[in-house]
């Protein structure tokens, strides 16, 4: 099976040796600290780290296993039973899905080509209750491939600071990026006013070492440390510290440059094979970082039946409408994740797919 | 400050050097699994390590971030506001917490030296509707040290069957017995059935890796492993890894016996000097293992008064209160943790609370 499901890095960039030598040297350096319990916000050394990045106080940051944990947490501190959430549409999956769990009224918000677009915050903003909070995925958005332009990236900052909208920006492909250049976050243009900025080593270090952060307003940090203590007293600092050490040695900058070129080959693989097999009706986003191309198929077969046949011809995806509250959207299109498979694989699979595609596609319906 | 407060091991029982070595030969062995997404029931390897010591399928057992990370999704799939809960009376803080976040009916049973009565289960069980489950400790419990008798484990275990009550018998300190035989826990005199087993690395190798484990019903499991998915994807697997490592060289037994030489001695510190320094109507536990004793002081001044009185002389402990659901409870008890202190700070402290209790008792005060 090709798995354009996998939203994961492929196994050849994880750096085994590396991380191996630096979770014994972290250990051998600083053990007392990693074995004992200690603050609920994470590992003091990578959450000092993180802060003089972020050019915030320490206090400010809080270290979660992976950035869905500190999304959960967010998410239970903020929302009760008919909180509105506003939410890029499409967006992550599995937040949706938590945000349903609470109870949430989910109020999806229209992307174009350029991402969000600011006047759907606005209307939303207008049309009921205070949001909780606004869930973005401002570059390289998940699902999509999708980057929120500049401007709109100002127009984002200023409505969080003129209308108290807590934007939560979720960057986790921020510097994942293949060419062009980086664009300021939504935090810095903000100047981190209303705005809690989420991450996380899963995809410039390694996903199993379950390492995201968040950079928060004070109160809020202070509030969501203390739900992560009355959770789990303190999270796993070995994770956290072998992440340190591996940055303390210089390790991140080069180890992200060597990822990054391969993945580069394999966005440039995918988007090489959509152009020579896709029927000439469908469209799809030119990422220039992250793990996904959303590519939409007007005259395919609901992507319900395509995926079936895909499953069959050895290939499979994540179906456009996963994406959508409550599913409705995304109908005719499809998540491809290019980072897990080798560019030969995407270039077998991405013909297979075709194959269904220009089966159902008009020219070739006429010929039958 | 000699601190009774904190239930952690000494710093002398972190095996930091073994653990170094674990960690890099974990990574080195199996670094793809470990530092990729995978089950979010726990690190393959270990999880079958537990499913045979515990002789159940590895899908009945899942691994969290330490086991109060499992109390809470336990108690987020099984309780709803109004749901009632058994406890013990005393029991662990940080439970009662997060059922009363949860708007639980927190119902307090009552214990005495063999640990929690029967007939209180009983009554409990008759005067309202079935509660979601009995959380219990019944070996060297936290606070009290009390440790369950034979006969009342097999009554549990019976009341479980008949009276279809999930009992969840947390049980991190079994293993850290300082003298006399191992009694056989609820679980296994109940082969299994509606009990919920939960245990933890955090005594027995290092509290900071967060590694603890349930074994539960089939159909629980699957929950659990869900509602860990939905909150993180999948734990973090190098803690998990480097646990499974040091047991997989042979180190766990010998650790195990080693920290139980350092902690016995600071148990018989304890004893020696409560009963060279309390006065003639105190009384406290004698625990056989564990990190606890229970202090009554019933002509001592009310806790709350002697411990702002230790904190000025430099000693600290857990108010009785503490452990009582809404503080209704234990108004002249202390929770006394030895683990972390050492046997002359031991002796120092006890001396100290000595002082503080005798001028308050009847004696004392008729010379004055």
């Amino acid at each position: 099976m090709i798995s354009f499901a996998r939203g994961v890095p492929a196994p050849e960039c994880l750096a085994v040796e590396e991380l191996a030598e630096s979770a014994r040297a972290a250990l051998e350096r600083d053990g007392h600290s990693i074995l004992s319990y200690g603050p609920g916000g994470g590992y003091g050394p990578l959450r000092e780290w993180l802060a003089e990045r972020h050019g915030v106080e320490p206090g400010r940051v809080v270290i979660t296993s992976g950035s869905l944990q500190g999304f959960v947490f967010l998410a239970e501190q903020l929302v009760r039973p008919g909180t509105r959430v506003l939410v890029e549409a499409p967006t992550y999956d599995r937040p949706l899905k938590i945000l349903a769990r609470l109870g949430a009224e989910i109020v999806p918000l229209e992307m174009d080509e350029e991402g969000l677009v600011p006047e759907a915050v606005e209307e939303a903003l207008d049309a009921g209750a205070a949001p909780a909070f606004l869930y973005a995925i401002p570059t390289f958005q998940n699902p999509s491939g999708r980057t929120l332009s500049l401007e709109r990236r100002q127009r984002l900052a200023e409505l969080a600071r003129e209308r108290q909208l807590l934007v939560l920006e979720d960057d986790p492909y921020g510097l994942v990026r293949y060419e062009g250049e980086s664009l300021p976050s939504v935090f810095e243009l903000a100047a981190g006013e209303s705005i809690a900025y989420a991450s996380s080593f899963s995809k410039t270090v390694a996903p199993g070492l379950r390492v995201g952060w968040f950079v928060l307003p004070q109160q809020l940090a202070k509030e969501i440390e203390a739900l992560a203590v009355s959770t789990y007293i303190s999270p796993p600092f070995l994770s956290q510290a072998t992440v340190f050490e591996f940055a303390r040695r210089g390790s991140f900058e080069p180890n992200l440059e060597r990822v990054n070129g391969l993945l580069r080959e394999r966005r440039d693989a995918i988007l090489e094979a959509l152009a020579r097999e896709m029927p000439e009706d469908a469209s799809w986003t030119q990422p220039d970082g992250g793990y996904f191309v959303w590519l939409d198929l007007p005259s395919g077969p609901p992507t319900d039946e395509l995926f079936a046949q895909a499953e069959e011809a050895g290939v499979t995806f994540v179906k456009g409408t996963d994406f959508f509250p409550g599913g409705r959207g995304g109908e005719r299109s499809l998540r491809l994740a290019f980072s897990f498979v080798s560019p030969d694989e995407i270039a077998e699979g991405i013909s297979l797919l075709g194959n269904l595609a220009r089966a159902a596609a008009p020219s070739a319906s006429a010929t039958l």
